[in-house]
């Protein structure tokens, strides 16, 4: 499945957006490396979330540990392993599990982010440098709470959340 | 919060596309419009989803209705409401009440979509052109199950209806 035409009209360091001709008609899209996500969750039941600032809606968000696929990295799951290292020290002690997959914004993107839950982590230094991501403990349910009357309003960490609230202790 | 500098590298009919200088780095940055979206419950339980080509993605995706913020729309439910006459043929027969707004991708775009639940409609003609949309009944169940089994993967879906079960009746 393939556009009639298309030009490439940006190609940033991130993202590349194309314009392409579609028999519906003509499509803005914005191409993206894609990128992992998780839900990593420490033994007394906290969830280890990150808040930092997001310039493009001008406000510091609170999310799950994410990022964007690398080369280097195996698969999800060892690009997911690595951020949630270099953005809060906490290391794995168990295996990352997929929760699925999740579209963005198919309307305009290609993003895919791939999600996974980790029961089992231990604090440790950070490695990353000081990029002002700071790291927040919250308990479970509290994450819950924070989706549902919107302190949490970070699509794939709706997402996420309620997606290892969903499966209960399946996930 | 502003950035210390910005440009426009495109304009399209969506889109705008603007790379700014903010204290942490260079920022590729999405400026979209925002949109709506809603789960419409029909009486007997069935929630009313849409399957559509998403060129982005190359794919058909199952989602809930949803559009574009029209200048017009007195507001998010008008909105919503008016998304589901046109692709759908669903008439409203109760109100829209509000489930949150989530913020689809951050990192690089100002997309913000509100979502809201409707419990109560009933089938009427389709107002719209044929746009190769096509109306999908599911028994509300089996749409969180096919959100946990990665039938359905559109964000703004995955977080709607895993939101409105979480909320149960209260929604």
């Amino acid at each position: 499945m393939e556009p009639e035409a298309a030009r490439e009209v940006f190609r940033g360091r991130l993202i590349r957006v194309a314009v392409e001709r579609w028999p519906a008609g003509e499509r803005e899209i914005v191409q993206h490396p894609g990128a992992c996500a998780l839900v990593a969750l420490a033994g007394a039941g906290d969830v280890v979330l990150v808040r930092q600032l997001r310039e493009a809606v001008r406000a510091s968000l609170i999310e799950i540990p994410a990022g964007i696929l690398d080369a280097a990295d195996a698969d999800g799951a060892a690009c997911a392993a690595r951020e949630l290292v270099e953005e809060t020290g906490y290391q794995p002690t168990a295996d990352l599990k997929p929760l699925g997959t999740i579209l963005t914004s198919p309307g305009f993107s290609d993003e895919r982010i791939e999600l996974f839950v980790l029961r089992g982590v231990e604090p440790g230094p950070r490695r990353g440098e000081d990029d002002g991501i700071e790291v927040v403990l919250m308990p479970f349910a509290g994450a819950v709470d924070a989706v549902r009357d919107g302190r949490i309003v970070d699509a794939k960490t709706v997402a996420a959340l309620l997606l290892v609230e969903a499966r209960g202790a399946n996930a």
